[in-house]
């Protein structure tokens, strides 16, 4: 996927922020393997990437993660982790409070494409929305279940950058 | 399709509404084409059609337009524009305040099948749901994204009507 | 499917509870077809089931039908009725006050099978969601769709209960 085009004009490549929220890796009981993951296929994709930041599985910690990102303009952060049915999987509750809206699309087309895999991926919370003019993209903790998932609509985020940035001619 | 019966007895067609979402539209500056092709597309289907109504991407002029047509008893509100995610983008904002309740299997179908020609499709927020006796449904503001949405779900319109006089008998 | 094996180590079954949602079974004025289809599929599954309880489509009965069994630590609530279109249809409206969150892949996939066999399952509200460490189904009120939502989705349902109770570690 060539880069998007920044609509301010800026030469550059469009801006992606990795957030891994995992009690596990946030303790260092355990290594953070899906954050790297996804910045090895965003910088394949032609972002420039910072993170993983890792966060640990809380509400405001998440919120604090992404809305920072947000706030410095990066096009699109994508979260790692919570996605689930356990206890503790609380990100796509923090998610509902930080997107402006949703864009449900994005995470029936990981769904489906995670069917083709397994029944279960139905059972994951992936989801997308918008705040203010960056995508974030809600992924599961697993590796496999990250990068099947961004990949499956990793064609779509370059064209959902630059509609954020101001091309609606064709919404 | 055959226009479905109207519960109360009378004898005539279902009513439709189609209003047209676009700033560019509303200031005349473009023109109109996807409001004119939905109501051609309503009138082969049976419906007696009012409309396109052109408002601006404002929500309370969307609010407005819509449950004014609720009010007068048109059995569908077909609307074009704002589902994509420009900044001036607001009609699933305004849908979720006009909405008693949303269909979320319509929306989900008109993705699905807008993702047979391009992946993009993923990317609207296409709607439907029920406002009183009312089907409301939300569709791209492209005429090819606007006829391609709605015939995609045109045949399960009557009966979505039929259910909404009190045919209940399989839900 | 096999049972899941409990959290709490205890020997036995998972238990399940089925609500049979509907004015006429609940008035003695049509005979409760679907309650009784549920509990066999369920008992074929390995489950313990209590139910059908039968309650009128009102959103308080609904409320306390269901979060009395959730409250008794069922692992699995399935509710047959009320989910689509008519003005008595309320089961998806009390469901979200009773949900701590939706599922939304489980009801993606009820509403996926059921498109195979006729495209009116895009009209279905069936959905999903968790309540404390509870899941709960609400499928349509007719035998044939309540069967056949349950059954799309009967697979994953036992993996769902083991990731309420603690079984994190694939989200």
């Amino acid at each position: 996927m060539e880069a998007p085009a920044r609509q301010n004009g800026a030469v550059g490549l469009s801006q992606a922020h990795v957030v891994t929220i995992s009690d596990g890796a946030y303790q260092g009981q355990r290594e953070d393997k899906s954050g790297p993951v996804l910045v090895t296929l965003l910088v394949g994709a032609g972002f420039e990437v910072s993170g993983p930041e890792v966060v640990p599985d809380e509400m405001e910690r998440i919120f604090e993660a992404v809305t920072t990102a947000v706030a410095r303009g990066v096009d699109l952060v994508v979260a790692t982790g919570g996605t689930g049915l356990g206890p503790r999987d609380v990100t796509p509750q923090a998610m509902s409070t930080i997107f402006d809206y949703e864009v449900p699309g994005i995470g029936e087309a990981m769904r489906r494409a995670g069917a083709d895999t397994t029944p279960m991926a139905a059972l994951s919370r992936s989801m997308a929305g918008v705040r203010e003019q960056t995508l974030i993209i809600s992924v599961p903790g697993s590796p496999k279940g990250a990068s099947e998932s961004l990949e499956a609509v990793m064609l779509i985020v370059g064209h959902a950058i630059q509609l954020l940035h101001g091309d609606t001619s064709h919404s």
